[in-house]
């Protein structure tokens, strides 16, 4: 198509002129500074990491916003505070400022400080989720633990360091804040106002983000909101990502017998509930990892010419990534991963069911549990998607139900499944071609000489959707993470290098043109 | 068929016959000597109960054999003693006897000290596996914590005891041995010379049962080995079992990438293990429960004339048993639960992959687990059945390996299942015919009123081959726990009454005729 070549020569030609120029006398200045104060920022950043940030424990929360307000005051910012949401109890936003006379661009850097739940016994031996610990390299590429430097030793930018939250989202908050640091220090000048919005509730869904926003919304208003999450390419180019997957998680659990039975005086009659959520989780993909529920992909709207070509400029990753993660085929029938992430997915993201291993016991289970994650792109609605999720469970002839089964319905129903879908929220696309997102590109390509990657939507996902919708703000998402950080599991893991890049990264969209 | 309808009359006049007939006196004064000494009954089981009989705890393992040998010395058994194994470690079996002047005929008496593995967390409230608790009833029927009763309080039977072995199968030690001093202490005198067994690793499969009686045959030497394990008939009455499944369990793991991936950013592309798993189990079973593996079936010796009408006049409970345990519909395609019971079984014991619930995170897991329970009946070979499951897995496309995968193998083969099978052994029944077979019944049956229910065989397991294979000694089980007693789950427990009648049913076999 004409069209998208053209939009090729003109994104190509882009990355063309900029790659490979050296980085500006300010940004070199920026370089220097974190390079001179390394130990420092490492040293402030073990304190952050030390601190519990999930769901779970809202004193840790509250302890990660209040430490995270003070590093700002640190730095001098004004109007640091905690912005409360409407509904009493969710964890405050962290907010502070830097206002610039004369400008006439208001940016707004998100980041978020919760982390994904943890259990702490599956995280490898000398590790632990808040105990954060330094490693000469991924310990699973054969890295080991490291004491802490010695004042004066330079940091290895391979090194990583091993904390919940190293990668998400903890290292948003700390390239943001350094990345000023580092500026203002440097006699750097921002070039618009900023703003630093820290959200703590990133993890659930961000459930209270649309009501947090609306009140406060005078302070937020804004030109372009930068999110930095997510990890940066695979190839390690930097990457700026124009939207981002809806996401919402579905439970379900298949009820057996109310109590477990002897699967010797019981096992050919007493229904398994592990064998009924078995058949009906193979029902819904075929060999291939395509979705067979009718109309799932049913809503998607297609991918401009311009988002069709940046997908075919991403560099090709799925021969290493294979080859690193140690399986011989993919899902998707041969489709390349950046293609594949802009359908809707439908995951497991755990099955339990009794017991396995040592505490395995020879029972009929009496319930058979299963999480998924539903990824939604442009054009899906999250409730639309789970309920055509819930009318493919009926078709397998299973009785769907909100809550556990009264003996009623267990009576009544042979194929019993609680269905509780969580909140979730819809994708959200920026066009490539928009002003705004042309600068930003820019200013992240002063910082390195590999052309940056420019990608459609991240396949994880941000509630974006809601600054749109609740402050009219665009979005551009600049992560800064290495993608094999582990993120959402266990030995979640940072490259220091990577927050190094993104203390860069940040100082450079802090004065972009 | 005229051959069966004749052993349908032989065994139906035997039980008219016996059926309503009042105990004899000498059964009379066991069961006022069990009243009269209800309560430091109670309390020594209570006491064993206290000690922990898993497999992963030697010690315990090793307190309840030495403390199962101090409660025979106190009956005044002689030769008490423990009888190792060859090899080194094993819990060893604890032997104890009472030799009979001008006996002719030797029974042994078989129960099992260890139970199956724990997980405490899933414990009702106020429960825990090693701390025995009193209850009013069953706790999953509406039954209330009590405190231990007053000396001089009359006890319920109804009441219920619960523990990890309340059941399974420490009430068959405490039946048997409280049965020989109800016996012994109120005047009665034993027919035959007795021998008592009690094995510590039944709940592992014996893996060394059959080396432990080759080295101590001569004092093992017996008419018949009685086994008292595993629950009476459902219907309440008291039952007497020809024969065990066999069982072996096989353990599985499917590998996806080698580390936890994030389900936004990689998923639709990352083969998901749960998926694969949910796939493979699926392919196992149809909707009617009936196995699909190829050949699965094709072993199976059919049930003797007289084995079939057995199973015809065993009392119906289906109906009652899928209102108790709330579920609609049986596995099985109609078939009555003692019919089904004579098939081999594939029942998926246990599911896990990632985390659910509180833990659960938006991963694409790296394994996924399953543990199968095959049970076998009288044709199968264990061996042979596991060959039939491996060679379906590799139909569906696996890789089947012993091991983790290598990185080699993980290159080269799409799909990848570890699968360990366990040791297993097979099933065995003895002929409905037998004289002794005959004495046994009668004796049971001069218990109680109710005809006893004679069963070609258990559903669950014992390895009762061994004792044919080893010492050419045919083996009746004769159970006594209640049938909803939570064995191998949470919330084991015991019904005093059953206790109760075990102990007279024990008494009366030690005086059969």
């Amino acid at each position: 198509m004409r069209k998208s070549y053209l939009l090729g020569v003109l994104l190509g030609a882009a990355g063309l002129l900029l790659a490979g120029a050296p980085p500006d006398a300010g940004l070199q200045r920026v370089r220097q500074y974190r390079q001179r104060h390394e130990h420092e920022l490492l040293a402030e950043y073990l304190r952050l990491l030390a601190i519990p940030n999930v769901a779970a424990d809202s004193a840790g929360l509250r302890q990660t916003a209040a430490t995270i307000a003070d590093m700002m005051r640190r730095r001098g910012l004004s109007g640091v505070r905690l912005l409360a949401a409407p509904t009493p109890g969710v964890p405050p936003a962290v907010f502070g400022e830097v206002r610039v006379p004369g400008a006439t661009r208001t940016l707004v850097f998100y980041a978020h400080y919760d982390g994904q739940p943890v259990n702490p016994a599956q995280w490898a031996p000398g590790l632990s989720p808040f105990g954060p610990a330094l490693a000469s390299g991924s310990l699973a590429q054969g890295g080991q633990l490291l004491p802490l430097p010695a004042a004066g030793t330079v940091l290895n930018p391979e090194w990583r360091l091993y904390a919940r939250g190293s990668s998400d989202d903890k290292a948003g908050v700390m390239a943001i804040l350094a990345g000023y640091q580092a500026l203002a220090q440097s006699g750097g000048r921002p070039t618009a106002n900023l703003k630093f919005f820290f959200e703590g509730e990133e993890e659930r869904g961000s459930p209270h983000l649309a009501e947090t926003l609306r009140r406060h919304r005078d302070a937020l208003r804004a030109d372009l909101w930068i999110i930095c999450d997510g990890p940066v390419h695979q190839s390690g180019r930097k990457q700026v990502v124009f939207g981002a997957r809806g996401d919402v998680n579905v439970g379900l659990t298949v009820y057996g017998a109310t109590r477990p039975l002897h699967s010797g005086h019981y096992g050919n009659w007493a229904p398994n509930p592990a064998m009924e959520l078995a058949q009906l989780l193979a029902s819904m993909k075929d060999s291939t990892g395509r979705v067979t529920i009718a109309g799932f992909y049913d809503d998607v709207v297609p991918l401009s010419a311009a988002e069709q070509e940046a997908v075919r400029r991403v560099p090709p990753v799925e021969d290493a990534l294979r080859q690193e993660l140690g399986f011989a085929r993919a899902d998707g029938a041969g489709e390349s991963l950046v293609a594949l992430l802009t359908q809707p997915s439908l995951n497991i993201n755990g099955l339990r069911s009794a017991n396995v291993g040592a505490q395995a016991a020879n029972v009929i289970p009496t319930t058979a549990e299963a999480v998924l994650d539903l990824r939604l792109v442009l054009g899906n609605d999250y409730q639309r998607q789970v309920a055509k999720v819930v009318r493919h469970i009926q078709r397998q002839g299973f009785f769907v139900t909100a809550a556990a089964p009264t003996a009623t319905e267990r009576a009544r129903y042979p194929r019993i499944v609680r269905v509780t879908p969580e909140t979730g929220y819809n994708a959200q696309r920026t066009a490539l071609e928009l002003p705004v997102a042309r600068s930003v590109v820019r200013a992240v390509q002063a910082t390195v000489a590999q052309p940056v990657v420019l990608l459609p939507t991240s396949g994880g996902s941000l509630p974006l959707y809601v600054f749109q919708q609740e402050l009219g703000t665009v979005t551009l998402t600049v992560p800064v993470a290495n993608y094999d950080n582990n993120q959402h599991a266990e030995n979640e893991n940072i490259r220091l290098g990577n927050l190094w890049d993104g203390i860069e990264t940040m100082a450079a969209l802090m004065t972009m043109k």
